[in-house]
């Protein structure tokens, strides 16, 4: 696999007009960014830290599997994000072939006009692994 | 606070040795360093992504921290670290006069040469979080 940063951390976050204040005023990051995905019951508000985009992620219905992993964890880090340079689909071929479970067997649309896939994390060292391609 | 970059994301993993191959040989990246850090009671390996370094952190005694976090919660993203411009003693009294709980009153020697202090997750929306300087 050609990684060449990581697009992004996606963290999960109760409310993000309370989290907002924490990441703007005191780490001084600016949001750019608010939309929401439907299929996936969230909505997103993207800060940018060097090349790493934080991708705060609010339910936006209790059944929502953010709104599940708040409340089993609470508030935090959800997944990892890679950018692949050859393409999602060559990714998750060799993930495959390596046991690696897809919980995508294909790319499909994410936020921010990315194509995404994830991995399990019970086959990735207990990340929930994310690859992405503009 | 003037934040310039993600330093690194800290990983528990049980093992090194076990997590390296899912690290390099599925995912492309190249392991450049290991050492222990005796006062953590940890052994860290480190992996570049981008401007990013993924640091794998495998505990030495089952009284290490990280030997808790993996008990209680499984392996997996444990902390985020920031790069901090203008000083961790800058940065933790921001922190403080914003009402976040220090767990660090001063910067100390981290691997890898930091300077080095973390901030409780409870004030800072779920994220073990570290400022560091080099």
């Amino acid at each position: 696999m050609k990684i060449s940063h990581i697009e992004h951390i996606g963290i999960a976050v109760k409310s993000i007009e309370d989290s907002l204040p924490y990441y703007e005023k005191l780490l001084g990051l600016k949001c750019y960014n608010i939309e929401t995905v439907e299929d996936q019951k969230v909505r997103t508000a993207f800060l940018k830290v060097g090349d790493v985009k934080l991708e705060l992620l609010e339910p936006t219905s209790p059944d929502s599997s953010i709104a599940k992993f708040i409340e089993k964890h609470g508030e935090g880090m959800h997944h990892l994000a890679y950018c692949v340079e050859d393409g999602v689909v060559n990714a998750l071929d060799e993930a495959e072939q390596a046991g690696i479970q897809l919980i995508d067997k294909a790319p499909r649309a994410g936020a921010e006009h990315l194509h995404i896939a994830f991995l399990h994390p019970k086959t990735t060292k207990g990340i929930l692994t994310e690859l992405c391609e503009h």
